[in-house]
């Protein structure tokens, strides 16, 4: 059997369920690639009851090699936040099920859950926008699509990529892509006790330095029509 | 200081976090008015330590005289699901900043993120539809919205709906309103051990009886332009 278990945003996210479901697996692996965590990993295995916790990388997750032991083995795959919000563990469901393989999944809070700490409401966010590591700009597609019927856009940012640059990328391709944007709200390790949230235009966002840097993970929102009580609430954040 | 907690979509749901946090808490309120529960909500005190839970029903929350507890001491507010999907708490944490009182909130899995196990991507749902217990059909627009940039629409539905009336009203108001709905997804009890998912036409929803009959709380999805990858995992639903 082969559980999906949610670390949810913070170091103790993680649900009772999932606690509890950790004790009877024979190996459990943790997914390390689709995220940057915002705490040490090591602190986990303390977490969970001193288990080891074998880290799963691209090339280990890929192979599939984990639905062909979950046929022998209570085997579980820790991810980071809800584990399907990444495409890579549908796949693993999907396999599962073509092997035969009993899947369980234990959802956590996602991103999708705490950016609602912007005061957006969650019902009017529109498609989420993936910002790559790479020359590509059609992300801003979603953007305008959005926008076009006044929904917000969270959008997410490739692993590794620093802070300036993601805002420089964001800046010159909607630019090009003619798209006026003027303030956006940044959302830095939102779920932790180091989240922290701002709403400004990008000059000042270029210029955050020192204890205002951000740090990763952090995600962008690009908001929509708003009603009042959205807007006022987004005007605490500066 | 007050503390909204997300109770998650199983008993057990609930973060290692927030039941640490429990711990220190002087007042533990339980909001019962958003949400039909899949579980005896008496078996919650039984896990979080034997503490007294006070209900809290639509009139003390929106008096926000929780706030005012919150002055004096540390209070929880436990919520179904995550607790920032419902605008209501958005605005307690509004009142509260207003009234000085520091709070914390507590993320935990919500329907947006269990309804991933659609195996449809959860980047492409666009703006959530509500469905009223009401006459009004303009969540119909939502779902046009959506459609018209290939979303999926996730269709939350209005506490102590029957099935067959949420069906009825769809099919009436999507006709009404010249939207052709074939195939819907419909989920229930997403998260728990009583989740179940079908993806049919009305003809077949109307008729499910006896052990396929769909059980509170449930929701449902329009989809919208899909992937084949999607369309393949949806497909095993029948």
């Amino acid at each position: 059997m082969l559980h999906i278990i949610g670390l949810g945003l913070a170091v103790d996210g993680i649900s009772k369920k999932g606690i509890d479901i950790l004790k009877s697996c024979k190996k459990i692996y943790l997914e390390n690639y689709t995220v940057e965590f915002p705490y040490n990993t090591r602190g986990l295995a303390e977490l969970l009851g001193k288990k080891k916790i074998h880290p799963a990388n691209r090339k280990f997750v890929e192979s599939l090699r984990i639905v062909d032991e979950a046929k022998k083995l209570d085997i579980a795959l820790l991810v980071y936040g809800s584990p399907l919000t990444a495409t890579t563990h549908i796949s693993i469901l999907d396999e599962a099920k073509k092997s035969g393989v009993i899947t369980k999944v234990i959802h956590s809070a996602s991103i999708f859950d705490a950016v609602g700490e912007t005061g957006l409401q969650l019902y009017k966010f529109g498609k989420t926008a993936s910002l790559p590591n790479l020359e590509a700009d059609s992300y801003i597609n979603i953007i305008k699509e959005n926008l076009q019927i006044g929904a917000h856009t969270l959008i997410l940012v490739d692993i590794g990529m620093r802070f300036e640059v993601v805002i420089k990328k964001l800046k010159e391709d909607s630019e090009k892509k003619d798209l006026t944007l003027k303030k956006i709200i940044v959302c830095q390790r939102l779920g932790t006790n180091q989240s922290e949230i701002f709403y400004k235009g990008f000059e000042k966002l270029e210029k955050l330095e020192g204890e205002d840097e951000i740090r990763a993970p952090f995600c962008m929102v690009v908001p929509g029509k708003m009603h009042f009580l959205e807007k006022e609430f987004l005007d605490n954040f500066k």
